[in-house]
């Protein structure tokens, strides 16, 4: 063991982005390594859903609409999440689910590249962005092909029939972190657009769609944005593109004036026409409350912390020959730490028994958020005692530890 | 006047729904004639939203998904809603918005029906029905054709080139009500499918999606269901359709194995093909909660007394001279009073101003929406005095009344 109790308590001690731990709600007897699935309960939730139910709902009623500026809630919530990634004022909307954001975005993109037929993504990313476009190249019905390529292989695979490169900064799985960048300069140098999917990216580290001149991306509520389970998904469309933008999923608040109940749908200036139908209030507030644990947060050292807890825990069980899937290089992965065994599932289900909470990836990997926010440097030691105790003593080899959960 | 308040005394106190009425929390000084645009406040949603917040959600954490059965709450809540429109268990389930559920429905229709090229609706539908097939039929770019035929039209337009037949059972602006029997039949006779939009109906009074054999229907979490705002819409199809149904957004909830993180797509089984992304859980556990207030109720009794409500109203400002937009006889409306007038944005915004809440819709009509759950009659009676008193002294004449507001 190359550190003890005393650095980490050390660590925590100086540690700038301590005092951001008050701002969650975290249940006794957990270790919370799982931030990147579901982000922890920022405590001004609360009582935004407190007033939101009871107030804005239950006396303003309809009214809200107007007085609480319902209406406009998604473009503001959505420049909330911009300024985490670098999207200028209204180049974000906050609204659906991820998958049906990526629907949007890759319809639009497709119309912008109407001589293309290549969608191209990672091999072994989240498979939902495959799925997607799958179904759209199906429905379209003009012979796009989604081209599967391993993450090494994306940049030589762009070349003048590629429309769009789909690709997920962060691997779900791996926690390995594209150059986005350099990728994305490549597809334009081809005339490709790119969709970034930032689902592990947003609120992990500094992210910057204006400085790599991102097309479109997409991302998620839930995890490292903590905006609760199955909170609204985001999309961002860079403002060149605003003009001709047609998206597939033409709904009546993307519409230029939705209250005109107008037949022909004309769609809204800007990101509003990424909007489609009326969206959940109550999980938007509850995201836009959740938001307020970044203020005056700087992503820079959330990553760096991030890599210091990765360090600290990677060190603490590196005696156990687990392979790390994760890439060593700080610059190459993300704020996640994915290690292999042969029984992760069960591995995975005794660490939760002793509170531990990390999760389980298809076929063999435990999967440890690290979300600085609210993980202190004496969680992930602890945790990372927990997880030597359990693999050198065999005490995952229990029925009830393979015995699947629904969700696993 | 035909009624006096001793008669509204004596119809609240023998009537069999006036006890549901305190299942709803309502502000004081406000009579609510809007809960076809957003239903009232049920008392259970608060409970139940500290709930998930602080117990599922912030204590529970990931584990909730198995522990809370999150992950079974689209179909749970689909089945609650299915009770209430006459839908089989397994056939109807809760996730995204009306429009995208609509995308979803049509895009499974139109795969259905592959020979065919119509899309017959109604003109003067809530324009998003019109919107989703347009775009949808755009995108697919196989030539089909949106065809807008008035209410009176429809079967006379159905013909072996229509696919599909998209209606909604009741119009928003006049509360006119379809034969959804009738229609149905027509629709089969000639080989066509039917989707049914049951934004205004369901909660509202007795649908029977069996009965009338239905192939899909689409509606709203958010009006008589009392969903709060932007809650989940739900979308039905019928048991003969599950195996071959294919719908066009096909995200990562849809799959067979959601957790196997396969990269081909297979859907899943039965109804919950029709999911696609991870939904708004806060959302539908509001929207779950408020179904509580439907727990005993006979849509029945809730039709009859809407009618009583509708007679008082419509009596009660008859000396007025306003146009009635809604269908005199019971069994072709809904559960509202539309009312035109030609400042009828300005009548409107007086109303607000002294507490009672209708709604605008373009160009000239005052929506009143009867929800029997949490309406008392002496409510109506009264409402109804205050818009004669607006009317007759002119009251809406005034500048502050004419400005319009961002949702009007």
């Amino acid at each position: 063991m190359p550190y003890t109790i005393a650095d980490m308590h050390d660590l925590d001690r100086t540690d700038p982005l301590a005092r951001y731990r008050e701002r969650f709600s975290l249940p006794d007897g957990v270790i919370y390594l799982d931030g990147n699935s579901l982000g922890a309960l920022p405590r001004a939730v609360k009582a935004r859903m407190d007033e939101v139910v009871a107030t804005q709902w239950g006396e303003g009623l309809i009214r809200s609409w107007n007085t609480h500026d319902w209406i406009d809630l998604p473009d503001r919530v959505g420049d909330r999440v911009g300024r985490l990634i670098g999207a200028a004022p209204g180049t974000v909307t906050v609204a659906d689910s991820t998958s049906v954001n990526l629907f949007k975005a890759l319809g639009a993109a497709l119309r912008l590249r109407p001589g293309r037929r290549v969608i191209l993504t990672e091999k072994g990313d989240f498979p939902t962005d495959g799925y997607v476009a799958t179904g759209l190249a199906e429905l379209m019905g003009q012979g796009h092909e989604v081209r599967f390529v391993a993450a090494d292989e994306l940049a030589s695979a762009l070349s003048p029939e590629v429309a769009v490169l789909l690709a997920t900064e962060v691997n779900y799985r791996t926690g390995a972190r594209l150059d986005m960048a350099a990728l994305s300069a490549a597809a334009h140098a081809v005339g490709a657009l790119t969709i970034w999917d930032l689902c592990h990216s947003a609120g992990a580290f500094p992210v910057d769609l204006g400085a790599v001149d991102a097309d479109f991306a997409v991302g998620c509520g839930y995890k490292y944005l903590n905006g609760g389970p199955g909170a609204p998904g985001f999309v961002y469309a860079a403002v060149r593109h605003h003009a001709d933008l047609r998206q597939p999923l033409t709904g009546w608040l993307g519409h230029a004036a939705p209250f005109s109940f107008a037949e022909d749908y004309r769609p809204a200036e800007g990101i509003a026409r990424m909007r489609v139908g009326t969206p959940p209030i109550l999980s938007m507030q509850a995201l836009d409350a959740a938001l307020d644990a970044f203020e005056g947060v700087d992503l820079r050292e959330v990553k760096a912390k991030a890599d210091r807890l990765f360090s600290i825990f990677t060190a603490a069980v590196a005696e156990l020959g687990l392979s790390l899937a994760t890439p060593a290089d700080p610059e190459r992965r993300g704020t996640q730490v994915s290690l292999r065994h042969p029984e992760a599932y069960a591995v995975m289900q005794a660490l939760i028994g002793r509170g531990v909470i990390g999760d389980f990836r298809q076929p063999d990997i435990m999967r440890f958020g690290l979300t600085p926010l609210y993980l202190r440097y004496e969680d992930v030691w602890a945790a990372a005692g927990i997880l030597r105790e359990i693999i050198t003593s065999a005490a995952w080899d229990r029925p009830e530890f393979r015995r699947r959960a629904k969700v696993v």
